[in-house]
């Protein structure tokens, strides 16, 4: 067997996604919900998965859960599909597309999972750099859809890592211009408040991820994608049968029925997302730029390989965006409860000073 | 957007995997384990998923799980990974395949999804039905090895939907004389109590799938892919990073922790087969095949569209597997437990006198 002929080449020259398994006091680097659930809604939890008989497959499709978050986002039963996380649904998205349909377009800096995706399919993905102020390119994403007609658009908003989000008209005039498919990935859109929800009614190459991996759930690994029903109902052969466990349909469910305490828990991390901003905005040499999702995104004057592995060192994870270019000594922290915020503060200080 | 061009023409021309989701009191239609968790265990279990911090990803990778399955195979770390079930394997291996390396073969009848994912991955398949006796047809194997150099083979042993393995010469042959890899399913070698593993130390473009979903814990979708370091490396980076989500991590740990009780579990529904294999071939117009998996394949001289209604007009679901060919009139009955089964061979016995 002739593994190098038998596997994709950017397969072989890729690394794969490398995930931080430092392991900290206070984890800061992944955009979790920083809060748990309550001893009360733990037990209430705990009833209803001892409930599931585990020796029997769960329901295919997760049809329950399915028309439940049709509710939830006011949208059409068969405009949604569920995802064991939004990385599934970008699978199926890239997987979906004919061999023809070869070319991916992300502007850059983004989620790094939507490179790495269409890869592994054997896509072949442009980057656009976003401009000075992290708004999409205009001028040149026009440009790329014009003369490289990409079948698909990957656009986070609020973006990762930049946490902003970008112009919904410039976003429009992309979808209109696009032959091809433009998801917009709103994994961080209930801290922003923002939605591009409507515009689906307006186009049918649009497609909406969202995620309970940012409100409280990421344990679980549940991701929605909505879209135009042909367009749905292509996608959703590609995906696997089976593919969201019996367990995670419980908890998905669980979401909904409390809905009002994760909805507060995201109010009380957008109130911590400001106070973070301010007291980061405070200190000499942090450059910290305003945010509309759950993180907060800071260049440094300092080399932040180091103030990355002092911070681990004083028991916190942050992710350290550092390398050349645009995010040259640059970082991104995940909002954390009131406590975890102020040792973030008071580490970074420390180790700063240094 | 024209979705035509955009999708896959594969994609578009199939249904996509169709489920049963008739419900029924009897489920003896998906080779689940019929026995569930003593309270006691539920207890246990439930005490340690409440442990679990859901705002929190899983473990990326599931090492911990990783390592403690490598033990329980006896073989390497870097030798297996985790998949949200078998078909996430099976997406993983079609996936990573470069695109000239684009034939599947796949001896039939055998498990839909080897096709659907080979299909919806953009492969060509190859299907080379099986001999008279259910054994795989040795030289239109290595006929179609021989000229169309398949870059993947999928096989299953024991066989779904037959029942039977396949001579493990024959398997062998078929693995020296491929120029890619062979992926032996052994979903169901638990019921079999044979398994090619010690294969894997002779064979680099071997891959052995295993899964929990038979033995007890189908509710979870748990499965691995075993095979030479060099193979497993490259698939792993086509693997979602979040594929095994926290519970079912804890799940899989619970299953090594209580082996023993599953293994018996797995014994009983043996002893159970032996029983109802038995009572079916003294059941006139049935034709049981016998077999090595936790269900029976049975010809009929009957109309089985007919048997499968009346059957779910009896509150028993078992798997009609009727079509053109080989499977004219053919069933598949997954062993339940000893209620179960008499209920099931009462059914049948009143439904085939009608």
């Amino acid at each position: 067997m002739d593994i190098k002929t038998l596997i994709r080449k950017e397969v072989f020259e890729q690394q794969g996604y490398r995930t931080d398994i430092t392991s900290c006091t206070i984890k800061m680097d992944a955009m979790e919900n920083p809060f748990t659930l309550s001893p009360f809604l733990k037990d209430k939890l705990s009833e209803e998965f001892i409930k599931v008989p585990l020796n029997r497959y769960p329901e295919p499709g997760a049809l329950t859960i399915r028309k439940r978050f049709a509710e939830h986002y006011g949208v059409g039963e068969d405009t949604i599909m569920i995802g064991n996380g939004s990385d599934e649904l970008i699978q199926i998205l890239c997987t979906a597309l004919a061999d023809s349909a070869s070319v991916v377009l992300v502007p850059v800096p983004t989620f790094a999972m939507y490179r790495i995706i269409a890869l592994n399919t054997g896509r072949t993905v442009i980057e656009v750099p976003l401009d000075a102020a992290f708004d999409l390119d205009l001028d040149a994403m026009c440009h790329c859809l014009t003369t490289k007609t990409p079948a698909l658009v990957f656009i986070s908003s609020p973006n990762n890592p930049t946490g902003n989000c970008f112009s919904e008209k410039k976003i429009e005039t992309i979808i209109e211009k696009s032959m091809g498919i433009v998801v917009i990935d709103e994994a961080y859109s209930s801290f922003s408040g923002k939605t591009l929800l409507p515009l689906l009614k307006k186009y049918e190459n649009l497609a909406i991820l969202k995620t309970l991996s940012k409100v409280g759930l990421a344990a679980m690994r549940i991701g929605f994608l909505i879209g135009a029903p042909p367009l749905v109902r292509e996608l959703d052969k590609v995906r696997l049968p089976y593919n969201i466990n019996a367990l995670s349909q419980v908890a998905a469910g669980f979401y909904i029925d409390h809905i009002d305490m994760f909805v507060n828990q995201t109010k009380e991390v957008i109130e911590r997302r400001e106070e973070l901003l301010k007291a980061l905005s405070k200190i000499k040499g942090i450059h910290p730029y305003s945010s509309e999702a759950n993180f907060i995104f800071f260049s440094c004057d300092f080399d932040t390989d180091h103030v990355y592995r002092s911070l681990i060192h004083e028991g916190i994870l942050i992710k350290n965006l550092n390398s050349p270019g645009i995010l040259k000594n640059c970082m991104r922290v995940t909002v954390g409860n009131r406590e975890e915020n102020e040792q973030f503060l008071k580490a970074l200080k420390k180790v700063i000073q240094k």
